[in-house]
């Protein structure tokens, strides 16, 4: 039988409103908005758009309202074949929405609606999304999906990738644990690496004990450290003047992923993704500015010096 | 030549996010929604989507973003026949949007952002739909842009109807009296009524000698009352528990323009137009109840013991 390839995503898509204010009101007070703009996210979002831009095929469950369905974003997951069939749609809430407010003197207020978010907890296993792919990559979503979805994926003899990312505060040790156990590749950022050692009382050749072959931990500008076996392999990062880092995470995934399918080295994998983030980081958003593979490998061989 | 019919409305079409929080934050803190209500708002959009729903032919001109093109709320207005032809559609802003958060102890905090309603000013007078049409409602919106099509509208022998609602303040004397110079009808509540009245330094009688031989002072429960030639008509408002008053003012001015184009009298007009109003309150949001003609009338027969 042919081997499945591509990608799963499962977790957030989100609605991101970046808003500019002079200054906060006070209640029952109001305030002009400077600027506003609707950007694109959601981790499981921002790689299944990263991973069909640089040519992966990926498929995407996320809990969306009924209003994502033909939206602008829906449009452009459709014009990059990304497959949505199994989407889970909520009837009376909205897509999971994040408004992110700055006044004058760069301070923050944040506001998160989960919305058609929680509809995760009581939907089924997408089993027919995972059979047809070869990686299910987990991202912030909901815990209990997620552990029961790497569950499943495991079973079916898939590749199973899980990034709590910021979501790793809402995993008991149990799940955590659990979905730990069910994966092959865990992703984290150099926090949450040391919050889930710190957590299960392991150190890392503990925690690959516990289930993941590979753990990558990304620490941004300082680049990316990968243990497998017992090695640990260390990677600069391809470094860009910083306009917004958010979603260089997720970008480093999707593309750690498409380079690992290929039968790239490890190695190899974090340089390229880490060329793809350095694109990201470039431009306001998650999904602004993803290059097409063969702008990341120009860069990726321009920065590591490597050969054609 | 036969006379050409229906309703324009001119000013903002905007989408309302009426949000519900536990707490406020404080700077550099994040809070989680708690339900997020996406409701379809903006005083013209409001006046042409009554229009429509109980019988009038309308059209109307806005200020939009390009994603509302297509929108639900662009969908739905097409599905009344709505005529958006002369939308002005913005390149890089988006459609005005209204962020109204409640806490829980019913403090509230508003964001307002105008976006593509900054397009009105540098737009050209919407000719082509001002001549297609019987009357041209002049809503909140730009008082620039609403005062060239006032001009334009009286030129072309249209009746105007002029209600400035919480935009006001926006104008100054000049602007003002030069708007109402060229409308027929006034529309506000009993604040602005008597705001305009101080503003211009005149009484009902001098403000009719400026413009409009019809000025309708609403009071919300309190009912409505008209000033025509030396006449002022009384008419009790159709009481109902009232939801969220927001939209009632709109919907009374769709209404009593409808009836006012039917030949009905202006005691009639009002009776109807509190009806339709009724029904708005009782439901959030400015678009949410809109009854259509028949439940509308009947509901005028009973509560003014009116014989069929």
């Amino acid at each position: 039988m042919k081997k499945k390839r591509g990608l799963l995503a499962i977790g957030h898509t989100a609605l991101d409103y970046i808003i500019k204010v002079k200054e906060f009101p006070v209640a029952n007070a109001s305030a002009s908005i400077e600027t506003m703009k609707n950007l694109y996210g959601g981790a499981a979002a921002n790689v299944a758009m990263v991973g069909a831009t640089i040519g992966l095929k990926t498929s995407l469950v996320s809990a969306v309202g009924k209003n994502f369905i033909d939206s602008e974003y829906h449009k452009q997951m459709q014009k990059l074949n990304i497959d949505t069939e199994s989407l889970i749609i909520s009837k009376n809430k909205d897509t999971p929405t994040a408004f992110v407010l700055t006044d004058e003197n760069q301070d923050q207020i944040s506001y998160f609606y989960l919305g058609a978010g929680k509809e995760f907890k009581k939907s089924a296993i997408p089993l027919k999304a995972i059979k047809k792919v070869e990686v299910v990559h987990l991202a912030t979503g909901d815990p209990d999906f997620n552990c029961r979805s790497g569950i499943a994926s495991k079973k079916e003899g898939k590749i199973v990738s899980f990034d709590p990312g910021q979501d790793l505060h809402l995993y008991d040790n149990k799940k955590l644990k659990e979905v730990i156990k069910n994966c092959n590749i865990l992703f984290g950022n150099h926090f949450e690496i040391e919050r889930i050692l710190d957590s299960l009382s392991v150190d890392i050749e503990g925690l690959k004990e516990l289930g993941p072959s590979i753990i990558i931990k990304t620490c941004g500008k300082d680049g990316s450290v990968i243990y497998n076996n017992h090695e640990k392999i260390r990677v600069d990062s391809v470094y860009r003047p910083a306009t917004d880092p958010t979603g260089a995470g997720d970008s480093y995934r999707a593309s750690f992923i498409h380079s690992y399918l290929n039968g790239d080295s490890l190695k190899d994998c974090a340089k390229f993704a880490s060329s793809v983030s350095s694109f990201i980081v470039e431009k306001k958003g998650c999904q602004t500015n993803i290059p097409n593979f063969k702008e990341a490998k120009s860069r990726m061989r321009d920065f590591y010096n490597l050969d054609d």
